[in-house]
């Protein structure tokens, strides 16, 4: 597998996004991760400032691009000529709502494989949502983010520096 | 089984509706199409354009009513002297909520039973917000939707023509 | 809905069922229940008692055929001419199996189709394995089971008379 | 164990959160019922009244104390001194978004236990979200709450008296 | 909480159950494991060996009771007088048996409560079946069992020693 | 990615093995089919016809290989020097049971990492036990198996020829 897609919103990156960052690393020659605009949804950080964060959260890596995108997963994956996105499992309602996606995704694109990996135990609950509400209240984030998603939480949110 | 209600927002009507409509016309000799209002909820069609999508993709159909309806849905089946509802079930997120929902509705009335079918392996992966927001990106609907509402999808969000 | 089946192996029938199998006579004219041989698993009844327990349990009912039967539930439903398979949904576990099963049946006969009932909230949990192995330790099995299947439980594994 | 905190948002109590408080009281000596703000979401009655529901609710009860809290549960239970959170369980769903949260809160303070019990099965479909879209059509919702919730629901939301 | 019951099957325990026993003894004044007989499956150990090898895994602990039961754990847990029954909570599917269980054992006797824990994320995995497989084919088992089961299971199944 | 493992006990290679097969193929470039022995649970086939069903189903392919293994997958992992498992997600009940199994290979071996793949929605609701089922009741099988598998299943447990 020479290249693979691993897209999601990344607001903020998790230690969970960065365990499967190195792991499909280990899988391809070169991975892309691409940060979704999501201008329905409410975002904390802006799309440049989450691309940026992954950036410094796996640095050095030259086989990595990280880059923002708009529009459909599918669409970005052919205009860029790769067949594989690489997507994250921990939760049977992770699982139900990604296989509706990888079928939609297959019958937008027959060229379009979805593969899924699975975090460390240690990161299955760690999500964007809860380190947000943690950071928002003053608890202390840092098991769970790197150290660029903690300092940027707290310069937006507040609390425990 | 004279009669039954299919309920639903079908914010646009799919395939998936449209497979579960005809299999259940197979079943009961008059099925009325129920949809909801949802003032609370952001829908992207008005409650008449939904009754109309419905009406098209089901067309010259004498034992089919197609309606729009407010309020609760039991009391709604107990106006039309209509016991049965039929519902779909294409996931575990889905089974739940609809358990919920029966259990529910037969606390509120116990004259309501509550169905549950099965769509085609073909649609279960289709439903009304992904098709949106597949057509918000100009991607190609026309595998998950009727043609009218493939069209309406186009005029109110863009799209490929 | 003029007919259907309502199968299983009913060793032996519970609460649960009867629950069923009377929302089930709500539905429908006629309904046949069709008790499986089962002769590859191990069964506590004979399928002789299995289809007598069920006949004491709703006795005086004309629209309701109880009998056994062997092979596969499709084949026996297109030799009896019934289209409608009626099955009860109580757990997450229920629904995956008999997800399977649904579609697997409307590959081997396109004319089948598969109704999913749920049991009232009080019999969910009424199981009939559970059940044997409360009568086998000499619990009192007379909330879950009928007088008959009662009976029978104790005579063949002994317990509180 | 002496001391335990059963936390929600009460928008508003319902029988089985009524349940469930009277579960924990035969097994802690005293329990902490901790109503959040949730300045985030959108409910319909104030902290204030959402204490006061509850009260009523379990009235003459020495044992139980309600009150509101803001910020994170963890940090609450440390500022109590209560070592204990109990959290009701009903559905998968229930289930794997309370994993996350137990995971989470024990990485937060490895001090805190959290335990689960289940409702009556009579109330696992009761939601409070179900209970205020039924008032608002004027459902009767009398089955599924404290009086003193219903009638705070007519008041605020109209319906049948 | 004075007393608990935390009942199994333990052929054998493994580390998760010696943490969830850890985790019960902080919450409860005495707690009983109860390990059952199980005729009717083929178990690789003696109940003997069973009881004993949750006794060298947490020696020294004057408020643990290990010992062996049969029949029903109801019928046990009131012959005990002993009202509380503890379980481990780690999968989708270990909930929706457990909810059956906890809800017959209400049935069978009201003044059962059942609760539940969750074990470490470290142990979630972890299971004796799997472990008795690694075994059988010289896997190393020591991360996943204590050093009493670890000797026990080489002696039994042959491995690396 | 070089090199991975497809695993699994194919009593018989269905259909929806075969299409995971031919995703496998295209993700890697070379691809083991390992057949596992099962000593411990009743097959109907013999190791040797299983291996030669899926090279029967999978002809002409060069970059692929079909084996006979005993033991532990992640040792036959290891002694081939792949490092990559596939496996096929389908159910909720597939990945609790795939997650645990996935978890414990990678304490095993910290080398190994599984990937998860989607068959076509046209294979979910198939299975090995099912055909056989089927087969044994003289259904036809042949939109399910390969053909070899389903001249075999005839010979061996008579049928519809």
């Amino acid at each position: 597998m020479k290249s693979a897609i691993f897209a999601g919103t990344f607001d903020p990156v998790t230690n969970g996004h960065v365990d499967l960052i190195r792991r499909a690393l280990r899988l391809v020659d070169r991975l892309t991760v691409a940060v979704a605009a999501r201008p329905e949804k409410k975002v904390l950080f802006s799309q440049e400032e989450r691309v940026l964060m992954i950036r410094e959260a796996v640095p050095d890596e030259p086989r990595l691009t990280v880059e923002p995108f708009t529009g459909l997963l599918v669409q970005y994956a052919e205009a860029r000529g790769i067949g594989t996105i690489i997507r994250g499992l921990r939760f049977v309602s992770d699982f139900e709502y990604e296989f509706q996606m990888a079928l939609m995704n297959r019958r937008l694109s027959g060229a379009i494989e979805t593969l899924f990996l699975m975090p460390s135990e240690d990161y299955t609950f760690v999500n964007s949502s809860l380190v947000k509400e943690i950071a928002r209240h003053g608890g202390d984030v840092s098991p769970f983010v790197p150290e660029g998603a903690r300092s940027r939480l707290i310069a937006a949110l507040g609390g425990k520096r």
